[in-house]
């Protein structure tokens, strides 16, 4: 198998696509639009889930589990929220299958096996969920309502790619209920300041926290939080949402509390959540020509040992070497991997680990044990040098730190690179198309120059800043007054 | 809302049922047969998941996803497992909603939108993971592949009780490929093995290893090992299994390898699982007429606090003593919670931990504070006594390991105590009534004799143990020749 990925320069989208395969994340399955999570890509989903998890349950949180189906019925209560998602459904009309007669060994549907009431497998939960709250809230005493859940969803999308977009991918779903509108939006933008924090320290990736227009809501809220994050090829991707969603669920299913003066209201609702489509954004922020690059945190082992030997003696001595180093390594926290498989050479276990973006590999030959060295590579610069023993799980944990550090500078410089304010129509579409990136520019407000300007260049506006300037201005496009900058950008 | 329980004695079935909802650990959903698993449900569950994990990675297994419907074309591949599956099916055959035009605000199925080929919701995904393996697997090389998925599965179940038997559970799926069927059968072993130690040491129920009948067998397997529990009824349950699959899914989907000499060969196959239906062991092997009781290692929390106070002064005293309590608890990995809601008086507190098995529980009150003592009780004897507290983490740590042991030692007694050696059907038949429990009887072997005492007494054979003596005999049933005993009951 050639490990040669397509550069980024020639073809991004290919590159993306190649990289996803041959680093063993993840395939496209049997089923249309649904992939498989590899091994190696499931490891870093997993990384992703413990310290999300981690913090969700730091900021009161519980993990609970909705079914998966949502009858028809209830799908439709929220309207907005069943517009926006009627399109894309799967639907299960059936429960059993029967042997075709007209077919010797197959099975087909049983027509006598159709449901009453057709099932929507669920892309999101809010209707299946608030159906539940309607039964768990009568008083204040029952608020707030703080719970996640991790689950698989569904959304027929029409154009699959692997992680970005997929008819069936992992998520996590927070679905909060309060007393007050002014808990409600806190909770949301914690949620949202949650996402930012785990996708800067944890991920690497800088991203911009801000409000989406009305008609890049979320089908059903009020405000739709959400942080963006900018890829390499310039475009714009959306790493996570968190939505207040007002009194419209509640609405919807009737769930009213009585507050502590004894008077009924309906009850206030968050949602929220991030998808494997984060890891998506973790391979177009971080990676190059050579393969994946990851962040040491999410990293399934950071140090891979290769050792470099003749014979059976002095692979025996090498082992030796490596399991002290690994055992050093451990007691720091630090996963490491001793690649001593004898179906590879060891350029191809180089060339496997540059693909996989371990960040840091040793290799260790015998003129290393005569003296006292090894070899370290790191992922990020492709720098390599041989280095003294001593002292050598410090010198791995500072440059684990460092690499984490540094690749987040390197991302944040790009988008700062790659975020310019335009004042006119015509550098407007020329920076689109050229320079490529965030355009900070004015705009009217109105949803008929956002759809107008989508048309004309295919940018969007990804959000409004929540730092954003109060500055008066004229809009980009149609020349009337505006209140500030919005960050447009093409986008996944 | 009442605490109180129906009792075991009056009605076993109607306690699990109030038992499962008034502690809050799952209810039923508006989707027939689905169940939804509340927070302090779910955080027991989430320990099981851990320990598995930690006990599947420990043992080489590394966790992947794959998609969650299988297209009708695959499902039916592996004949076998597609006739034991195809009546409990629920079956996607369309990916849109559309208005409902005679409905104003009611969605409809678009007619238009109907999938060429239907997809079946996985009830297990033997058929969409060998049929991804066959694009893995050339060689010898590629083997073994040790994989594991934690997902939902969904069975269109008619009868369905929490935990026992929903339309839609989550489980763990291992799927693993070999080179030799000596290889495949000794995992399909070791996984039993994982169960039986994950039951007995962590959930502290007692189970029986031994292997199903043929007509007991999972569909499509060439051999189930499985491991059997008792309940307080005197019905078994089934807490996992695993299955030594032959080359039948290999031979449904085409995977072959070629070994080391270059000839080419079916890989051979195994499966194992256990599902959410382990909340329900867990419930009914230790729980008593009070509520739930649980075994130390998998309480949400170990231990809880309860303040008992007449004003703010005797409250902020007893908070600050708390505080001291939980982090010296914490330091030796022990998890506490201190109640101090204000909504409840004590004593509905103590019902409520009750009612929800937390193992320990301390009460302080001003007097406490004087003498240096607290109030210990212990959830699963119900007894209470004053100590002082002096050396509390150390009597604490002590007496949570004593509970771990003696809730297993005291299921295991009990069981033992209900497994009966019985040579005649007129004794089988009365002791299955009026003792109930597991009858170690002789059996010819016969699906037919097998068949006959089902339809006679409603028991089937649990298991062929694993350690069954050797020894000849005559059929309870049909007195013909028996070469040893088997495990009949009636079961969940």
């Amino acid at each position: 198998m050639s490990k040669n990925l397509t550069s980024r320069e020639e073809d991004y989208s290919k590159w993306y696509n190649e990289l996803v395969v041959k680093a063993d994340l993840a395939e496209n399955s049997a089923v249309r639009g649904c992939m498989v999570i590899k091994p190696y890509g499931y490891a870093i989903w997993e990384k992703m889930q413990a310290e999300l998890d981690r913090m969700f349950k730091e900021t009161g949180h519980q993990n609970a589990y909705f079914p998966l189906f949502v009858p028809k019925s209830l799908f439709e209560a929220e309207e907005k929220n069943a517009e926006g998602f009627a399109k894309e459904c799967a639907v299960v009309t059936h429960y059993r299958l029967q042997n075709d007669p007209e077919n010797k060994g197959k099975l087909r549907v049983d027509p006598n096996a159709k449901l009453e009431e057709e099932l929507v497998v669920r892309p999101t939960s809010e209707a299946i969920i608030w159906s539940t709250y309607k039964g768990w809230i009568q008083s204040y005493r029952d608020l707030p309502i703080l719970i996640n859940q991790w689950a698989n969803v569904v959304r027929w999308e029409m154009r699959t790619r692997l992680f970005l977009r997929t008819a069936e991918f992992l998520w996590q779903e927070g679905h909060t209920a309060h007393a007050t509108k002014k808990e409600a939006i806190e909770e949301a933008e914690l949620m949202n300041n949650v996402y930012a924090d785990f996708a800067e320290n944890f991920m690497a990736i800088p991203v911009i926290k801000g409000v989406k227009t009305e008609s890049e809501r979320f089908a059903g809220a009020v405000e739709t939080f959400c942080i963006e994050a900018l890829m390499q090829d310039g475009k714009a991707l959306q790493a996570g949402t968190s939505h207040f969603l007002g009194q419209n669920f509640a609405k919807a299913f009737d769930v009213k509390f009585s507050n502590n003066e004894g008077k009924l209201d309906y009850v206030w609702a968050t949602s929220w959540g991030v998808s494997t489509r984060l890891m998506g954004a973790l391979i177009m922020t971080h990676s190059d020509d050579k393969g994946l690059v990851l962040p040491p945190n999410l990293a399934p082992f950071q140090v891979v040992i290769v050792p470099i030997y003749k014979n059976e003696e002095q692979l025996n001595a090498i082992t030796e070497k490596a399991n002290t180093i690994i055992k050093a390594l451990k007691s720091k926290g630090i996963s490491c991997k001793f690649d001593n498989r004898t179906t590879h050479r060891p350029g191809a276990k180089f060339a496997q680990h540059e693909l996989q973006g371990v960040p840091l590999r040793i290799a260790i030959g015998p003129k290393d044990l005569e003296n006292g060295t090894i070899e370290l590579a790191r992922r990020d610069t492709l720098s390599k040098e041989v280095i003294d023993m001593t002292n050598l799980t410090a010198t791995i944990q500072n440059l684990l730190e460092a690499m984490q550090t540094d690749l987040f500078a390197k991302a944040l410089k790009f988008r700062n690179s790659h975020t310019t304010e335009v004042d006119d129509f015509e550098t407007f579409k020329k920076v689109l198309e050229t320079k490529t990136g965030f355009i900070s520019a004015h705009w009217d407000g109105t949803a008929e120059t956002e759809l107008k300007v989508k048309e004309l260049t295919k940018a969007t506006i990804r959000c409004i800043p929540l730092n954003m300037t109060k500055e008066g201005g004229k809009c980009v496009y149609s020349g009337k007054p505006s209140k500030g900058r919005v960050l447009f950008a093409k986008a996944y």
